[in-house]
């Protein structure tokens, strides 16, 4: 087992790495200080390991809340729900909320632990590749809007991130594609040796590799906590964690949320986002080459889809928050594994881009 | 006009207290640091001074949200349709929401700052008595859910509060009385001078004189800041704020939210806490007799509704937040202006208390 401690002051937190790890209970008891807990998951997830994790926390009072599964489902609606639970079973400010799922669970079980009552304790249980690289570090937490994806949230950190690599045998091959998108962007924004690691290392992640995802867990994890340890609050820095998003969130917002996964639309809008920087001069074509050839070797999809227009592309990159005072801020490449975030975009390149990374119907 | 620094740490702010400020813009404008503004009020205020407002502040995306007036009115649903119109209105990162009314404007506008973008700035212009005292210090935002008040929230801290007393020449004097009941409070928890100040000018503060007002908003606040600054989020000594507020939620939850004014609900709550504190011994039978004394020349209720019995008040506190791990905690007084948490509560005491507070029918 790997622990690595994400650095936040008196929010700091350990995230514990490995097999079998729902197995061992103390890692989750020792970070309960109350005796009421409410285990947060979706109606995918909650057959497969509920009962697991119930029986090995014995002497606690445990309520569910099983949440209908996928990103369309991660409303305010749908979040208010969790409250009805924790109310009616009377939970109180000692009580430490569990989320066992995915992204989508994580981002509304934190969101919950951040305003019920003012804040309570949570610990996340990610049970997708996606969510153990992306949401075990960085205290983002939220749902969505019809009007905008993450729209509504809090940054909130968690008592304990435990990342178990066993959970992944159950995932649908297109999700693991889906974490391993990040896992990339990890390389690209800040990490030139990981990249090239994962050049050599694609077929063993794809594969369910116990070691080779492991390592990837740590090594994203490890890229993430230190950008979020100099920047809490998206003040800069931290935006550079967007590479692929903003072109991404465009992609997702346009096709619904959750016909594309969201992993896949991050993959798409890196391949859009790496062809910009290499408008600007910023990679070279072979550079170019290898980052679409890894996102292909991947199973991600390099093109945006075929009915997307560039108009609707700027209409919906308009509405991100990641636009500053109604100027669009990209984080682009500046050379491997080294990320920007830039207002100076050159919107002939940018019609380029749009035009280049159209699938072809 | 007196200004007040809430001491927070890089959340610190100023209260501005006097008469006349919301025809002095540049005490806002100098916290407003985008281009955007949401102005959030509700039916009752919004026709007084919407438009004063607005027309002092030129040159900025001002956008304005009228909720329904009224406690009942504190709900999820409410406070998700800011959203609708900060989305609509392409509000981005920097826009700054403006709560324009009470106590219920006020903690369903921080809180909607709170996790709008997951949070941008908020300033609180309170317009009623109660809102100036309670609300204006200490980032409690929220609201409520059908089995409980407050449970939905988070600690936010505005940019500024411009409490200007002479919009309190609009409140209705049951309204008035109501923010009384909160400026008693804090003589009797923490300043005992104050509390013989308030015995000596309380017919001043009824008849809305304006030095007078200025006078107990600014002590109430710099009462409540002191408190606030060892504790911004209620581990402890906080909690003494809630003097009176354990019996009074009950009463509100059992009248339903808005029949009884939370002011009205709170000075009866300090009667019965004041009731409970006396058979323990800590005051004396004079100086419960000044104490209610007091409420009743603030036309405040100082018994519990006839019609509520010991077991209802019971059940309410047992799902009151201030219950740690299923233990009732209390606040009481020590003596006259000192305040204590306990959960070494005499239950044939504080039955005794809830025989001799019940109102006659």
């Amino acid at each position: 087992m790997q622990v690595l401690s994400v650095n936040l002051g008196d929010r700091s937190y350990p995230i514990y790495i490995g097999e079998g790890l729902l197995s061992q209970p103390e890692l989750l008891t020792r970070h309960i200080r109350g005796r009421q807990l409410c285990i947060i998951s979706n109606d995918r997830i909650a057959p497969l390991y509920m009962d697991k994790l119930c029986s090995s926390l014995t002497g606690l009072q445990i309520s569910k809340v099983i949440l209908p599964d996928g990103e369309s489902h991660k409303t305010l609606e749908i979040w208010a729900s969790i409250f009805d639970t924790l109310l009616a079973e009377k939970h109180n400010r000692t009580t430490t909320l569990i989320a066992l799922g995915g992204g989508v669970v994580g981002d509304m079980t934190g969101f919950a632990a951040a305003c019920y009552q003012r804040g309570v304790d949570f610990i996340q249980i990610p049970t997708t590749l996606l969510s153990m690289v992306d949401s075990s570090v960085g205290g983002k937490t939220g749902v969505n809007h019809p009007l905008g994806k993450n729209m509504i949230g809090a940054f909130y950190q968690p008592q304990c991130v435990l990342a178990d690599i066993s959970l992944l045998s159950s995932l649908p091959s297109r999700e693991l594609s889906a974490g391993i998108a990040e896992i990339i962007k990890y390389g690209l924004i800040s990490d030139y040796d990981f990249f090239v690691w994962l050049e050599n290392n694609i077929d063993a992640l794809l594969g369910g590799d116990a070691f080779a995802l492991t390592y990837a867990v740590q090594r994203s994890c490890e890229n993430k906590a230190a950008v979020v340890a100099q920047d809490e609050r998206e003040g800069g820095l931290r935006a550079i964690l967007n590479f692929g998003h903003t072109f991404g969130h465009a992609i997702e917002t346009a096709q619904g949320y959750g016909n594309w996964l969201h992993g896949e639309a991050v993959g798409a809008g890196m391949a859009m986002a790496a062809d910009l920087s290499w408008r600007r001069g910023a990679i070279s074509d072979s550079e170019l080459a290898r980052i679409v050839d890894l996102l292909h070797k991947a199973k991600l999809p390099t093109k945006a889809p075929a009915d997307m227009s560039p108009a609707q592309f700027m209409e919906l990159m308009g509405v991100d928050k990641k636009v500053l005072d109604g100027r669009l801020r990209l984080v682009l490449l500046e050379s491997m594994g080294k990320a920007i975030t830039t207002s100076d975009i050159d919107l002939v390149m940018l019609q380029q881009t749009f035009d280049a990374s159209k699938a072809v119907i």
